[in-house]
């Protein structure tokens, strides 16, 4: 199983006063390498499709457990899993690590939208050629 | 089952360019509620024993789940419910609701530690005065 | 010269790892601020003119300079001075103080801007009824 | 003048409902670049001296001018310069680009306190080795 794997430098804005990163950063970290992955494949989180109607990429579902602090001025990594990818949704899931050390992992679940006459969001199935993208990226990980 | 209640103003800072509350941000408005449980309890999050021991309650785990989106100047209703209290750890879930609408639901766990002999920490056993006060809190809300 | 005022407890996620609030955050408390003066009489920071067309406040500049450090679970104000209205932009200064003591002292600009067809900004005069609340707001800081 | 540049990505929580990047989140890039000047020579920001005193860099005034919005996904450009050198204190300042676009530009100060007892912070002399690696630099960007 091969992630994908970003490296991230803690800043001093990502602490809080307990000398740690902020346990609701780690969701921000999350959808850095969601992002990056998304980037990596030519696929965008939020943009329009060749017709002129804007998608989107909403969260679901998010959740994360701690295990050990990361503090200022570490690197650490982010080891992206592609998960579950249904009709409309994908799941992805992330470890955090500092060398041998296991900070934490979690998980978050997107869905795909599109807004067809204007704002109203409406839930619709991922197009098939990101799907595609997605399973390949998926299977690749799992080869 | 009387819920805990926070009223929060969503502030321009708290939204992103997809024009709703950044997810991530629902963590900060559990962490504002869970702080309030406790100071209208007179607990403290962090500080020191008697002894000059200092404690804290870091972050065990945390998830969220989004059904409906929150806006610039909205102001929305955060429920907070005491759950499981074990040994070591508090639960807490969280209903977040704009008048009859919910927004999202969501949970989180810390555990007590202190740090002993300086900077060291330790998981250790609730103070009794504590898990009693945080016991009658949770009976008055299932009362 | 009687500021308006907002009270502000420091959040958890406020602080950083120096153990105090992190500074740019007095930015985003001088938002919350100046959104709240706004708020209070009757005006938008964003919104639609009768005609639909899409108007906001961007920042032009913004400035703060720090002498004491603001701590989590702290109670601080925000003693907020309407300054300089031009045509077109809007100078507000702000103290920030914990009892009697000054923490820091801000100041932001902002610039009315329009929308007029579609996406594309406008620097704009403000309107006659908004220049209007916000000049007897000045005067009676002033009286 | 050749200044150190720093390159971002804007993330998707840097942005605001208003599409933009939120007007406080500069003040975080800077302090970025701040520290990766500082680290690139090997300087620190926050640590302790050989005889086990802590010291820091608090802030002590920051400012930004705003020209052009940035919006997510975005690389910016950070230029900082190191401006002027006190005993005490150190100037910065930033112009933050897109390609061509000046984006915004801003200047911070810090000064260099010590803690010396334990927790009391103390305004002090910055150390002549490390004045020495902040002038050399400020001589390289201006040769």
């Amino acid at each position: 199983m091969k992630p994908f794997i970003v490296q991230r430098l803690i800043e001093f804005y990502d602490t809080d006063t307990a000398g740690i990163v902020h346990f609701a950063n780690y969701y921000r970290f999350m959808e850095e390498a969601e992002h990056a992955l998304f980037r990596s494949l030519g696929l965008q989180i939020k943009g329009r499709l060749p017709d002129g109607t804007r998608f989107g990429w909403p969260r679901v579902a998010s959740r994360c457990s701690y295990s050990a602090p990361a503090r200022y001025d570490e690197i650490i990594e982010i080891h992206l899993r592609i998960g579950r990818r249904s009709t409309r949704s994908l799941t992805t899931s992330y470890e955090f690590r500092r060398g041998d050390t296991k900070l934490a992992e979690g998980e978050m679940t997107i869905a795909y939208c599109t807004f067809p006459n204007g704002e109203k969001m409406q839930a619709t199935a991922i197009p098939d050629d990101v799907a595609a993208l997605l399973d390949a990226a998926a299977a690749e990980q799992a080869g």
